[in-house]
């Protein structure tokens, strides 16, 4: 039997600014990776997120950022040795504060934008993310994207991982993302992008931007929920999924 | 026996601005009040200063404040209803996690600043922080100024609190501190202070401004740490309490 | 001959958030407040607000306000003595600055948020923001709400003035704004308030909550821009206006 | 005749966090860099800093920085392309508002920190630095590390330019800096570095890391100020500079 966790970022609304389908696609997805209140978020958007999560029985994670508000956690930002780890830490810590509230945990960690894209190339980066976690709750998973540095480093520093995949994203030879300033990393065709992920999870494998097979693991799939384009998509894509008989659960259930 | 909790706000340097004596000052007093990020404070110092608690054995506590870091939380702001008690839990949460990380927990929560002021007076603010502590931790010890409302709603409630007064602070005949608006409301003869603290914790009153004796339950002493006379005149507080019979300890041991 | 100015809020959008409908808003009022990038706004939306002003000369202004982006400058805030005139004057000349870049500079300075709504009430405040203007370019123009308290003290101190009303709030007695926590505070009849808006700048007056027939000076009327809604109606209100002939204008034109 | 500038970074305070030796060294360099509210300094800061310089008559310039309060604009940050122009022009008008109030005008602009550790090897950095030069005030003179890209670059766009040294840090051979990663990086030798200093100034010359003899262009020379040490130093500088014919005047003066 096949099975897949869709995970999506939600709660990155900011006070008055308000984005995100986030009512509706906590109810597609099976995990939700929740701001921190440091790239994005405050502490009313985490409450009322986490609070929807339970509602609705999706797996609720961090998502924690760069402190960079005004680029969104997108920009590259260099840490000195020892600050990453501390930033993380305190990110889990306030999440998980309102899931205790609501009467939850974390179930995972994924690392946002800058982060996330500097990570797999940056061994100090990946190291501190890791050691966060084994510090704060060793029982949390990281989720990585597949085939990276990151993703063996936490799995030999004994924590549990989840490997994530993209469908409409091109991958290099390397089993790595293609970066998003190349115009091919992105697949715009819908219906082939589902297959591939479909592909991904079945046969663990991706064809490469250059027309290789490469390995992939696919635990997880990357969900967009910031357009009413994306929400149909997450939709599609679910509705697909079960369809070819891939069964959809949150990363403890896989 | 007589019996005293030594308090003391620290962890309150941000990134490149280093300020309080906290090496010294976590050795004298028996609990901390440590800034959690929000009007003061960030995950390097509070990672610090929570090691050196543990390191000296002096219990750890959360001094949360207002989101107002150019201000120092020492500016009013109104909040609207319900957002007090999520920044509290944020707050909570976040030093939480390195209490965890450092092998230790938060024993009390003390409010910082302008939100001490403003709680004895809001009753909005006092349930607020008060539902904050019961959700993310009901074993959590509220420390507010002796002879408040917040006090007493907090023992409604169903918290353990801990009363505190100033050594160095004229009360009025309410038993509420006089503002430092008020010439007369800081006491400069440190003996004079000094005999006047060991006469709330012994006999439980003290002289009001206008010169009644009142009732004043004196569980913990707020210790000053910014200045190097605040140094000496803590080491001086805690040998003059010890010398006259009353035995220092935090407030668990109460 | 009757004249009228439309300023709109504007330029709040921040970082990733975006907010307003400022391309067509700006098209319909003759005078925008921009933020400055302390309660909302950066440097991108700053520059670019401006720009879009200049292509439709459409006159420029400052909307300072509080230093509370979470709170997007709507929460009451207690400023020490001095700090508000600084933080006006910061504000004026990052604003300015892209006046300067863009080729136009600044007509006016509206106060936003709790800023705006605490200002008729505080003599300090009046009186450090009539001062920003004064030390930063005695040639700018104070928008304050009519008949306030801040209206005659710039008067008094030597400042032009406008005088701001709303079609759709009620007024006091006094003169002064309903607060918007009584439910009788916002007119919702549009037709209503439209013609009501009318009266105000061809008579001079308005009934006020109780009934009375009160004096005001409509020198510029605020039109809300952040709902679609509120598009349509800025539309209506223009065209209406034009209608019963009276001339929209900038400021600088009353 | 020989003529030099020296030139210090301050009002790096923010909020109840106070820095440096502020009102000692305005009174012995001849020109000041000033924060300007985003990496450090606020509206208070600003405002007094600029009036020292006033009351001392020492030329005021900015001291544009990384929007990174948490890394003191330490921090190595990746802006997208016309970020850090818009950032620039915002800090300049912010300052120039508080010359203005003070009866002054700025009359350079020296990038600060990790922004200018990058922009000699950014294109893209060093070009929008020039740009937001040009677009806000193109008689403002330019401050960058001698032998540089950037500085090449600003008198290629016609801005006025000053060329930097620091008397106690190691030159390579191609005439840059070498990083403070380095160990031999920083002399601490006071007097070498005195010697060294007074030779590239009447020379042109320096002895780079490696032993060549490189030219350098000495119009400013950098002088520190957070410590009582860099104070002395100070003092220490100048008079030897005076003492061997050199006379110390700001960069409109050179």
């Amino acid at each position: 039997m096949y099975k897949v966790d869709l995970n999506s970022d939600l709660g990155e609304s900011f006070g008055h600014y308000e984005i995100g389908f986030d009512r509706d696609i906590i109810k597609t997805v099976s995990s939700v990776n929740i701001a921190c209140g440091v790239h994005a978020g405050d502490p009313m958007v985490m409450d009322r997120t986490v609070k929807l999560c339970t509602k609705w029985g999706t797996a609720v994670g961090a998502h924690p950022g760069f402190p960079d508000l005004q680029g969104f956690g997108r920009r590259q930002m260099h840490m000195n040795k020892g600050e990453l780890k501390n930033y993380i830490i305190y990110q889990l810590g306030a999440l998980s504060a309102f899931a205790r509230k609501n009467g939850t945990r974390l179930q995972h960690v994924k690392p946002h934008g800058a982060l996330n894209n500097m990570m797999p190339y940056s061994e100090q980066y990946s190291r501190e993310i890791c050691e966060a976690l084994l510090d704060f709750d060793p029982d949390l998973i990281l989720v990585a994207p597949t085939n990276t540095m990151t993703l063996h480093m936490a799995r030999d520093m004994g924590l549990r991982t989840v490997s994530e995949v993209f469908a409409d994203r091109a991958y290099q030879d390397d089993g790595y993302l293609l970066s998003r300033s190349y115009p091919e990393a992105l697949l715009t065709d819908e219906d082939a992008a589902i297959e591939r992920v479909i592909r991904m999870i079945k046969e663990g494998v991706v064809t490469s931007v250059t027309g290789k097979e490469i390995k992939i693991q696919a635990e997880s799939v990357c969900i967009h929920s910031d357009t009413a384009m994306a929400l149909n998509y997450a939709h599609k894509v679910r509705k697909a999924l079960e369809n070819s008989g891939i069964t959809i659960c949150n990363m403890e259930e896989l």
